[in-house]
């Protein structure tokens, strides 16, 4: 640990809860209903387990949240930061109670006038296991995704988030560095990925979360896993590993070159020419970034000198990707994003 | 490893598909639309990643099916058993193509005659950011969930399926026979709940999902996770484990008591009642378990010793559920549920 691992204190969240429920008041919503996932984590600290049962953050425009639990749950939704505080009440369901139903009252005895029919934003992650019987425990109100609102406060880091992440990138570039200096040559993929894995926890991440590695031909597939090809002398390797780290995600990429110790086996001049080339497009988008400029631009600023070189076919994805609480998060650097970007992004 | 892991067949799943189409069709549903997680990997044997972009198999009830991914995705997809084996075409989409309309169009391409509105079952997991705008993309279809048919098939393991599942417990016992026989006094919880973590993998799961360790007070709280708190001796210690293993869950929960090696610090009467409730509860509940009895009625026995030892109210849980490619999953022993259990449950 190269630093002191901050932590959200529970005043952060209840500041987070009452700009999401000023936004949806602008909006003209009734409430925004959170399910298990970043936004509660985000808004409530609370790291639900994913399992069916209905766990809800709900946030009435009109009124003060709740944490809508099972009572199974009890115990550790009271220990999130705004819950452990009194700032958030916890409200527990039993098995056979219907808790969708019960939802739908906190929706309604909160309700402001918006009209006869209910205008309601879920998170994005919302399973339809919840979404469905939602919708009919509110007699179909006019549902939208709740990260049209919450983006816009997701997306501006604050000092501890920009700590969290740092520490979590600065983890990640170590298990780079464990695994370039370590043996590649005989080892399967799926051995290698197993190391990064266990580096990933070892270096303090909460959780590993992929551990891409591709080597010789299976380096051209971007999302490739981890397979038993068996890593050979003289072919390059990609890794593509992350997790979350105090709750911050680590995504990191970096292509190697296998020589098993001899130059004799290292990289051709294509290769090189290729690396060179990407070398330049990703300094052109870095070169780009800055407060105001449209996330296109910086897609296009990093696609122009890999088109320049005819290769424009093979980047067949987006530029990259806002991270936080979620692994790929909004603002995604793509082209048709006319969104410009700003301090704390 | 104490034996072969099976491997299930790509004619497996294409069986599996034809059969979900079939209900499809006795449905009168348009089509099922299934997206990433259990029921993916059940149908088309696809353990996808879960990113924002759209991954979608389709199966519409009048013709064939097709797995949709993001072009980033299609050298994974393609590996798929039934893809690989041509039995499923794999549909890539670009960055920046409206994957949701793409989805939208193939449904409507194998319409059957169903009236003017579609019907479609989603499947439970679908998250709102894609469900919202297949629901737009579709012109507001008829939506219910996809389990009311896929729980048919999926509840009723065949002999692989429980090949799995019976590695996949064993391999949790031997993690819960290890712990037992190490030191557990002066350690915490969480670091307890690594060790398990890293037992689960090395008993050969694919994933170690869940570690609780909950130790004296902590073991009142049946989904605490693991603290900092160091553990004692003279006092109970829960652990509920589990994890995937060749895709099948395993979940194991067992109540160790903890003496630090001196039989001076061994449970006191109270707690050997309490245990000895509870066994006659788990012997009640297993001798209840035949093909034809209602679930609810296998509650029903676990519940009667506890009852009658005034410690119903503390039951504040159902007796049980199904585990498969989920960790939860149907059938749920649970009061109210009037399911009769089947051979292969």
């Amino acid at each position: 640990m190269t630093a002191a691992r901050p932590v959200i204190p529970a005043s952060r969240f209840s500041e987070r809860m009452a700009a999401a429920r000023s936004m949806a008041a602008d909006a003209g919503l009734s409430a925004i209903l959170v399910g298990v996932g970043a936004d509660m984590r985000y808004l409530a600290g609370y790291a639900a387990m994913p399992l069916e049962r209905l766990t809800m953050l709900v946030i009435p425009a009109g009124g003060d949240a709740s944490l809508v639990v099972p009572r199974l749950e009890a115990a550790p939704a009271t220990l999130a930061p705004p819950a452990a505080a009194g700032l958030l009440p916890v409200v527990t369901w039993d098995e056979g109670d219907d808790a969708h139903a019960l939802v739908a009252r906190l929706v309604r005895s909160a309700k402001t006038a918006t009209g006869p029919r209910l205008r309601v934003a879920v998170s994005d992650d919302l399973p339809a296991r919840h979404l469905l019987p939602l919708e009919e425990r509110l007699d179909r109100p006019a549902l939208s995704l709740a990260s049209l609102l919450l983006r816009e406060i997701r997306m501006l880091k604050d000092p501890d988030e920009i700590a969290l992440l740092t520490l979590a990138a600065q983890a990640a570039d170590r298990v780079v560095d464990q695994i370039a200096a370590g043996r590649l040559v005989g080892r399967t993929e799926a051995d290698v990925s197993r190391e990064v894995r266990e580096r990933l926890l070892a270096e303090g991440h909460d959780e590993a979360l992929f551990a891409i590695v591709g080597s010789g031909p299976n380096s051209a597939s971007p999302h490739h896993e981890a397979s038993d090809r068996v890593i050979q002398p003289g072919e390059p390797i990609v890794l593509d590993i992350g997790g979350t780290f105090g709750g911050y995600g680590s995504d990191t990429t970096r292509t190697l070159w296998v020589t098993g110790g001899d130059p004799a086996n290292g990289p051709d001049g294509r290769f090189r020419h290729l690396f060179a080339v990407l070398r330049d497009a990703q300094a052109a988008a870095t070169r780009a970034v800055r407060p105001g400029i449209a996330c296109e631009a910086v897609d296009a600023a990093a696609r122009r000198p890999i088109q320049a070189e005819g290769f424009g076919d093979a980047f067949f994805h987006r530029t990259g990707h806002g991270i936080g609480l979620e692994g790929h998060e909004d603002p995604y650097i793509i082209g048709g994003n006319h969104e410009p970007l700003r301090a704390g992004m």
